[in-house]
């Protein structure tokens, strides 16, 4: 990310008086923190205190049993042996694009996707691209996307798993989102109509906390060893404080309940915003989220989405900068991804009033170099 | 790691009968647990719920500046910004690595160094060597080795930095055992004769708990936006969740004291395991190590190292095999990585016990296959 646009985004997460569509973190008053500290209290009753030793880079069984059952309902043939976990999502990622990439390769996303996977693709200098012909392997979230919050369609899910297929080439399911698509739970993953191709990701940061990084990967069988070798080079192992606990609050806990809870309120959030936004910046092009934290804006206006921003947080609100997650950013017009998934709804209709405010100076200043140039 | 000896290890750890020679694991008897659960419960009464939410891949800035304190109390040039949190010393050497060199470059090392840092340099395609001369940077644990648990002497050191400075190569001081020197504090890192040619790593799963991962790694200033980037693609971050229950255990908790504590508890079973297998087993080759975990000790034998263990776990006692610690184990005898650290004392003298009559008969097999040939 551009330094500049970095330094504004540190600058007003530490400042409240800035509304934040951008982001993307949890609600927290949605985390579960009294279930929480119980399931601490408990383990910590363990004389032999697994939670406070090392492990094994594959993670505890009774954690992978539980991902591996959860993904079996979804119509995946998976064991807990099949499972990996990590240290959240992200590391999901890194793994897999370890294992399955020789640098150089040709990675095919979507057009938007999710920034720090396109940061880190780029950085182990693979190339991501939007064109599927000749590509090494696919990123994609299937189920609910970032930025845009929606699902694929099932001829673009068909077409994919057919040609990855043909070419052997790897798909990386990125599952991150899956359980909070708004219209009930998750369908059947691509890992269940392809065990061979597809390497499946999934975490628990949007569902429970982010802050016990901890992710899951599936790969292909025959990748199992590579993948914890990976595993074990990276970081020996997830967290074990991060992972009992988890097991145990998974034990105790309705996931269900909360799951589906977290559904209405984020579904709720993202309705307000998408109402808030088609009045207030009827010019903005966006279309309402299925699920997840996120939509995707595009304005009318070309021009430096850095001075936007700047003028945004003048008038008390802040986005993420589309180019972060732009496979390519030439020739398109100023663009952002906006959350609605950390801010109360009155302050979200206050972001978008602040927003529409700078939107419209940005416009009149894009409009006045324009003709000026 | 051999598939063959992978297994077996993997069955004795989960087998309480088999006494652990091996492992490397910290004392749970150590582990602050009270400490822990009071500080879990104070950070969750906080409402902003940090310790679950996402945070920044350098870390939280207490914690940098409780390492950086503790860094320029010996002697180094350390603010808080130049910390790095990691997901461990482990993840710490991998971001090092990754920044550092390029695959194919020659890395020289101990002739015993890290097991896991050996794997992680071929994993990557570096080339661990013990040949100093055209090598692209050092891996070193100068204060207190592992498998060794001894410190490099004072002429090495010096040569060491005069030579990493006339070649401008990196040179990665894992200091993850410094701590727990015997005779007193850590001394002076070389982080603190030089802040343009190390990369400082250090962890608190020896003095504290692993299953917290949590450890840092200081880069030279001109290399910490590339580490970051680094750090946020393998990751985005390390658990908040243990950064802040570990900033609230630093502030509540007398870790000197602690410190002092572990580094007599180590010392002393250290001494027993020394003294039992000068006794037991008079041709075992081997240093009493002046701190850490384990010790390094060669047999008189040359032969397979896995029926050794193989035996060994007959017996009734596990060891960590040498090679895996090994640069090259062409040639050598068969050799073993002794842990003190995790086993009672008298289980400590029945294991050399044990050990001795598996090395015996090992010896007799070994003669009897180089009388036969």
């Amino acid at each position: 990310m551009d330094g500049r646009i970095a330094t504004m985004l540190r600058r007003c997460a530490a400042e409240p008086s800035v509304i934040a569509l951008g982001g993307g973190l949890p609600a927290r008053q949605l985390f579960p923190r009294r279930a929480l500290s119980e399931s601490f209290l408990r383990v910590m009753q363990d004389p032999a205190a697994p939670a406070l030793q090392y492990g094994w880079p594959e993670g505890r069984e009774r954690l992978r049993s539980w991902v591996a059952d959860r993904l079996r309902g979804r119509g995946a043939d998976v064991e807990a042996q099949d499972v990996i976990i990590t240290s959240g999502a992200q590391q999901a990622i890194a793994l897999a694009a370890e294992v399955s990439f020789q640098p150089g390769a040709h990675l095919a996303c979507d057009a938007e996707s999710y920034s720090s996977a396109l940061s880190l693709f780029r950085g182990r200098r693979l190339v991501p691209t939007t064109n599927h012909e000749g590509a090494a392997g696919f990123y994609v979230m299937p189920v609910v996307s970032n930025p845009h919050g929606r699902g694929m369609a099932e001829d673009a899910r068909r077409d994919l798993l057919r040609r990855a297929r043909r070419t052997h080439a790897p798909i990386l399911e990125d599952d991150a989102y899956a359980e909070l698509r708004f219209e009930g739970p998750p369908p059947r993953p691509l890992l269940a109509d392809d065990r061979t191709q597809v390497w499946h990701v999934g975490t628990f940061s949007k569902t429970l906390f982010p802050g016990l990084r901890i992710g899951w990967l599936v790969p292909p069988r025959r990748a199992r060893a590579r993948v914890l070798e990976a595993k074990n080079a990276s970081d020996l192992e997830t967290s074990a404080l991060s992972q009992v606990v988890l097991e145990d609050l998974l034990e105790h806990l309705d996931y269900e309940a909360l799951v589906s809870q977290a559904r209405r309120f984020y579904a709720r959030r993202a309705r307000h915003l998408a109402r808030a936004l088609a009045r207030r910046l009827p010019d903005l092009r966006f279309a309402a989220p299925a699920g997840g934290f996120s939509l995707w804006a595009e304005t009318s206006y070309h021009g430096d989405e850095a001075s936007l921003l700047e003028r945004a947080i003048h008038h008390g609100v802040s986005f993420d900068p589309g180019s972060a997650f732009q496979v390519t950013a030439a020739g398109k017009p100023v663009a952002m991804r906006l959350s609605f998934s950390s801010e109360t709804i009155p302050r979200l209709l206050e972001g978008v009033e602040r927003l529409a405010r700078a939107v419209r100076a940005f416009g009149r200043g894009a409009r006045g170099a324009a003709s000026a140039a």
